[in-house]
């Protein structure tokens, strides 16, 4: 494995410090950041997630605000899922799609105010789309991206270690509802949501100077149980369904092909830029659809490139995400296969840098 | 230093391949893609730069195609700089700017023919902003990234390998020009540029399948040429004053500050979104600006966030780019210098990690 050259290019976090301190080994770049991928090992660190509770530097998924009186609008204009009945208070997921109904982003949107909203970001550079569909159509609104850090607390024992920062309140915190909380002073938001499907919170931590201070606190509060540093696990998040931007989906695809269809009202989502393009498909359904897949034999290589999938011989699609789950005993993956071949229980080949592995589909991720 | 973890985000290239077999050491991401930053030492790699010649995987240098009547119109609404003198076969070197004249990238403009372009970018998704404004724009012009990956051919002996591969005609190509030449019986488009100030040339690779066979077709017709896998070298560039889109200036700074008045022409670039917003400091000159700067004392360590600059004890700007030149015995940088101090000879200090340095304005880059 090669290193990571270090630049100003590459931002730090807030929390980099402490992620330092914490032995970080090594990193992936996300949204022009560091994001750390591991800690102990990656088998370690998803063992450790899975029964105790773990701090992640997730500062990477950088916010694009939108204020202003047009902010609404735009963010409709950006999803074909129908944002109408969304109060302040919540949080959606959102295919952001383009004028041919590629997907261009898979974020969290924020609804901070009805004239002023986040969208939490997967990996590309989103506030570029919404800065110029803002400046072509003259809406009435500011696009910028604040200095705004997420950290997560994710893992079982992760709202035992909210309360004692926070106080009871955080419990009343719905699923993908967030809460204005204080902090030495200073108010964040706090949603129950994550990248994992442990349970647990994103702190949208406000102002870079808060960032250690809170790191701390919650080192401090979390000692008896066990509260490591942390990050978003490839084997848990593949187990749990969890698509990467980029590495499973890109702007060839739909939200549709992506699984992402319940996500979706392109009838009623009216603005949507891809509105259009989105209809038949919306309809008719996919031709491709990702699915889970477990894949035959020892543990798989590192995915660093779509792997081939064919069935009897002949292409039925390629693999995104791979790797081995203790915990099932198998190869874990993700994939993007053909309708004639994406039924539960079809049996697949995939050309793995390994030689070819037998696969089958399997009915739903490994939860 | 950390490893970097694999994924298919950090997507591998056509010449991927040749890069591992010739051993490099580590990376960095640029464009969700690798971009290799060592193979020997950055210092072995930077002298046989100055003597050799290097073959670069620059296929992060992504193009962002524009077709169609509204391609040129388009291409002005970019930048500031006046693009109507501009012919099929140049390379203009083009600040991209938003509404509020803030540098969105700083990539190289290839005029293929009157109705298509390339814009071959630094590391940003300007696709996203040029999707956005011709959607927004209602412009007939069609955006997309093409399978088109540059590989640099740079350092001294550059011409003499190029020769033996393309033949004598690349000799006629002037700087930052192009001609299109064969391999294996399919075009390519070359230009004599590249991120170096050795001298060189930009092969765009259209179509992936040829990555590899014109690599080792290059290695093959330099070996006694000392031909040697390369990458941008951060020595070599901050002793020419190439500038880093991310390091050294980002969106916050307009193309007066980082010293690229030179490329733009606000009066009569008529259509620049950003025109109206540069048209003042176009006139009156920024109140900061980038400057070459010598910083005492032995090598500083890697530079991975802005370092405060200081005169007198007075804030006075920021590094952004610094190394130990070996040709110069002396830190070479990068910063962002306030008026009151960007004379050549104003002394600085620079609030390094290791502690504060005294340092130099420079009349020029080392070069």
């Amino acid at each position: 494995m090669a290193l990571i050259s270090p630049s100003r290019r590459l931002r730090r976090t807030p929390f980099s410090q402490g992620v330092e301190e914490a032995g970080v080994r090594a990193y992936t770049v996300y949204n022009h950041m560091l994001l750390p991928t591991v800690f102990e090992s990656v088998e370690a660190d998803y063992h450790h997630l899975k029964n105790h509770v773990q701090v992640w530097d997730v500062a990477c998924e950088r916010q694009v605000e939108l204020r202003g009186p047009d902010a609404g609008r735009l963010m409709q204009m950006l999803t074909p899922r129908d944002l109408r009945g969304m109060t302040a208070g919540q949080c959606f997921y959102v295919p952001i799609v383009d004028e041919t109904g590629g997907m261009l982003n898979d974020p969290v949107a924020v609804k901070l105010a009805e004239d002023r909203w986040w969208i939490s970001i997967a990996d590309s550079d989103l506030l570029y789309w919404v800065k110029g569909i803002a400046n072509g159509w003259r809406l009435d609104v500011l696009v910028d991206e604040p200095d705004v850090s997420p950290l997560a607390v994710q893992g079982p024992k992760a709202e035992e270690l909210m309360v004692r920062v926070f106080g009871e309140s955080i419990r009343n915190i719905r699923f993908f509802r967030f809460g204005v909380y204080q902090f030495q002073g200073h108010d964040l938001v706090i949603a129950r949501s994550g990248y994992s499907k442990q349970g647990g919170f994103e702190i949208y931590v406000e102002g870079s100077e808060f960032g250690m201070p809170l790191w701390r606190k919650l080192f401090e509060a979390g000692e008896d149980l066990q509260v490591r540093a942390g990050c978003p696990n490839l084997i848990e998040r593949i187990e749990g369904g969890l698509l990467s931007y980029g590495n499973d989906m890109t702007d060839d695809n739909t939200p549709h092909e992506c699984g992402l269809g319940r996500f979706c009202n392109t009838h009623t989502a009216i603005g949507c830029i891809g509105r259009d393009a989105l209809l038949r498909v919306a309809k008719e359904g996919p031709v491709q659809q990702i699915r889970p897949i477990a894949i035959d034999g020892d543990a798989v290589p590192p995915c660093t490139q779509f792997w081939p999938v064919f069935a009897g011989g002949r292409p039925a699609g390629r693999i995104s995400s791979a790797a081995w789950s203790p915990d099932f005993r198998t190869n874990v993956a993700i994939g993007m296969i053909r309708m004639t071949h994406w039924d539960a229980g079809s049996r697949l080949e995939v050309e793995t840098p390994d030689g070819m592995r037998t696969a089958t589909v399997r009915e739903k991720f490994w939860m």
